[in-house]
């Protein structure tokens, strides 16, 4: 067989099946076929927001599980058959960025940010993979496909979001937005020795899973100004850590607001709907209340991948949380992007998951 | 009454009770009485090891949650009748070591430890606390006395033997020694996000908390070398950070032996039984092979104790489990220090509570 | 004596003298006389903008190398007759806020700020030193005061802008606005270890010490816009830090998109004239692009002030080089504070110098 | 030509030449010309103490600049006749050691270190360098190769002592050993914003490049214990950082002994002549003192290379200070690893230049 089938963006807010080459694996990549696949908001906004400008027959996703078909000549510790963790970003690791230390920035900024953005995404038959050694983790076995699919993105970005936060044990965070990134982000927050933990949110089923994530207080935007909310929980503190994990520009002066002098907002946004990212002189000190502002993209390879699935072999959070809808066949992809899409009240994260 | 009695160290290898003044309260002090009391191995070392030289008459004890009888007049958050956690560590927040960020270490080496080594411990009816305002924490509502004692230096030190050892999120660590303050340390390993956490040690009661607390592996010195059984059990690769909190000289070549090129050694034992720490030039790559030693004193004052005492609050681990055993009444200080020196098999730690 | 006189604010955009009483030295505290002292643009934003509000008789000035008066019964290491570095921020160092790492910070937002703030400055016969043993620096033997006032804020700010921006050895960084902080930042970079420095500015006597301190290449603004020039000089790549010292709010747009992706922009700059921080979204990679941004208030006490000297001792930097105007008499203080009001072109800074 | 020679161990404590044939040039790697070599003490080491174990005829050497002779069809930005500066350590940069922040320990402990230990080093007609993309820099217009090979192993290992040291602005340091390591180290202090810098060795010409790179006080070992020495002339307080770079396991204790509570010890020594690195418990503080230690091999790669040449570019210190001997043409660099092997008292480093 040498077409294959995907789900593609066929141009701005168009979407549609689309039958490609299968693609041609270079000697240390690999081609794989999914066993789980998730949309993400990210496919959202590149389809119907242009947020990455005009695509054509672009196939779309960026987080997924698979089974490797082939791979590379110079592939070593990967072979065909294996179950593995794709994640979302897959660095060029000898790229300058990389030996700097931020390997999501190799070859140009956000160039670690490859499927669904320089190149078909992850819904087809079959994908390609960079630097398949150095990308792909292994699936542990007995670890659900379903759960480990939220690791390629969800939890990736979302925890860097606490762990550029510089928690320290026992200090205080917001979360603002509770979304599958926020969550994730929650969860990271109480992974890396937070105590309190303020998450912003109203959907009922993201409220249930930021509890069980570690949310200790749950803030509604609808009771009022969320950082006098903070604020006023707090005895007029504030906390020591912002996650800015949802919400539009607004949520911007409502961070630096709840945020104490001494203190780091660390975004895991992806921004839209303004030019300007607004910054309040005034709560933030004229730019002297040591309030950091950290930011980043979805660290990406294959430790990345084997680290969190550590945390879940070892029972310290549980991804499949996250997972409020379930569908069956590559087929259903579609079904499941749209209602990322529509976002139904109930929705945390749909997975599509395959057979091998 | 101008007059109190504390249980004493009365010469080298010799303790008993004493009569004392009253301490006077400084401006900025407090003068507290004990509601719960800890005995630490530290106190057995001073005894009957000479660990910090001959003191005479000096009251044993620094792990204390009191409540307020005095302050100084220039004492304005802490006011007498208030509960407190009293850590076991009160820096001299003025001094140059603390504006360099060792505030364990002011005014001299290990200068923040003043309790029972230059100045009468807790062990008393009475005991004097320096910078109220800036070491006592109050203690949290429905906290209660016997689970906060384990905060002033065993959650303390504990901790900070995980937070020096730099875990990165799904980390792999080892932890050297399951007594009070190695489980302290699994317990700040697992909060600091380590994924796979071996514990080294075999009493039942000390295994049965380490997995409470998050250790997903133990390891028993008594099934072969203990650096042998980590490697195996990870394919050769060894740890990501080990943390000795146990043990005698011998452990340190095991530790090195066990950790990956690229890691973390933190020690949080107070190291006796020798006069040079060794460590093992190959295995550590002829220091060469990035393999860092962390060292530190407890940290204390207030913000540490408040921080550990959110973790509490926010169910994020139980200090109680630590208490093995519970004593009434302050003359019961001595049957608990002794306790601590016969170490038996169920041994974790006593306490001895005293009602207001 | 008990009256003394000093050069106030006397309320919003006015100046004058003012008679007090000599200030009341509390227990830990000093009073000191000046020996030089030199006004700042704060003082200027204080009185003309409106930085800080309405003030009534404030005596102005934050900048102080001294002689000491009277020390209260609690300090030990400064007497009456010590020459001091008189830092412009002066820490509570037993505050919350110093204990989490924040010293600029205690009690309050800035808090550690009080000279020509809370309290009276230090532009009088006499003033009022907090924490005298924790916040005075002896002025090393043969530094010359007009020197050692530069240290106070200058250094200490500029330099804290180099310090958070993460300069790794070697990298590049760019320094926008070259007035007295400016310089500061520009040799902080160069002492922490930069390879490559742009100095964004035009006054010939900026530039001529913004090379001395460390500069390689000077940029205009009136040669284009300064994010391209430095993009430009870069291949494209732009630079691993940016420190903001000047300029308006449209120096933000500028900063991130000459800032590679991976890089900090640290901000050492009051800011103000509009009520919004203005980041540029799609330079910023939609909050993804690994580019943090640090802020910071001066960071005071005795052992940065002694830190700062022992670099000007062992001949690291010379901050005389900052000093453009010398004056005699603290009468002549008013005439130094207006020169810092007019900007002259050739002025950095202007010292006034006073007899013991 | 098919047949190359090069200076080879033969043997334990035997070299001398071999005849071999070309290297075969990988698809991602490159074949180089030496344009400059120096001989480095490890070579002595791995010849005439076995320090690496037996090796048969091993071209030795690993310091290098080059000309480009051919390079892997994968190459990109590297093309034949290219002048490069080339790291003595050349990481496999996606391994998951680089994945974990430490490129000098990729695929095995220390596993970066290729040249001389696990394959030919530089010193022949030819060497073969894996990933030459990623791991060769361009050599700087205008930089002289007898400079530029300075880089590849002195420089960066020395710097790195000082970087791991954590040296903060204006801090106290001590380098122990004043070889050419050792002199980076210093120069590595200095560059990252020490103020007193205490440099421990006697020869006339090490103690003259140490003064130029930045010491500001000379210790010799020959007027008394070196930690006294330093003890003393710090009124007792130590220094903030020491580097060992010399010396046999006596500095060890020496070293501790010179340190601060709160301090870092930086070793970049290769480490030799026992099997036990002796840590002075006591003088540790117990284990408790929070004197860290830091060890790492030299880092490498491409980046890492470039911005050590950025700060020779921008004339932040002078690499070819360190070179006291030049021999003309590849058969002198006998004579140069035989001056190393000697060590002629006025010997720093001898460098072989080699026309194109």
């Amino acid at each position: 067989m040498t077409k294959f089938k995907g789900f593609a963006m066929k141009r701005l807010n168009e979407v549609g099946w689309v039958e490609k080459e299968k693609p041609k694996c270079g000697r240390r990549d690999a081609i794989v076929k999914p066993l789980a696949l998730s949309p993400c908001t990210s496919d959202i906004h590149t389809v119907w927001e242009g947020a990455i400008g005009d695509r054509r027959d672009m196939i779309l996703g960026h987080e997924a599980v698979g089974i490797v078909d082939t791979v590379g000549e110079d592939v070593v510790d990967i072979k065909p058959g294996d179950k593995v963790i794709v994640p979302a970003i897959t660095p060029d690791w000898e790229d300058e960025a990389a030996q700097r230390g931020f390997s999501s920035q190799t070859t140009q900024p956000l160039g670690g940010w490859k499927f669904s953005n320089f190149k078909d995404g992850v819904f087809g038959e079959y994908f390609h993979v960079n630097l398949a050694d150095a990308n792909l983790a292994k699936l542990p076995e007995g670890m659900k496909p379903e759960a480990a699919v939220m690791l390629s993105d969800m939890f990736s970005t979302g925890m860097m979001g606490a762990e550029n936060a510089k928690i320290k044990l026992g200090a205080s965070v917001a979360v603002i937005g509770i979304g599958p990134v926020g969550l994730s982000a929650v969860g990271g927050a109480a992974l890396l020795g937070a105590g309190r933990i303020f998450a912003v949110g109203t959907r009922p089923n993201c409220v249930k899973v930021a509890k069980e994530y570690g949310a200790t207080d749950i803030i509604s935007y609808k009771e009022g100004e969320i950082d006098e909310q903070i604020r006023e929980a707090t005895d007029g503190e504030g906390v020591d850590a912002v996650i800015i994990a949802g919400g539009n520009m607004d949520v911007w002066p409502q961070a630096v607001k709840m945020a104490k002098a001494g203190s780091v907002i660390s975004n895991v946004n992806y921004l839209s709907g303004a030019d300007v990212v607004p910054l309040p002189r005034e709560a933030w000190g004229c730019g002297m209340a040591n309030i950091d502002i950290a930011t980043g993209l979805c660290p990406g390879g294959k430790v990345r991948m084997e680290r969190l699935a550590s945390l879940v072999q070892h029972g310290r959070i549980d991804p499949e949380s996250l997972v409020t809808h379930k569908f069956n066949g590559l087929d259903k992809v579609e079904d499941a992007l749209m209602l990322m899409k529509d976002k139904p009240r109930d929705l945390i994260k749909p997975v599509v998951l395959i057979d091998e």
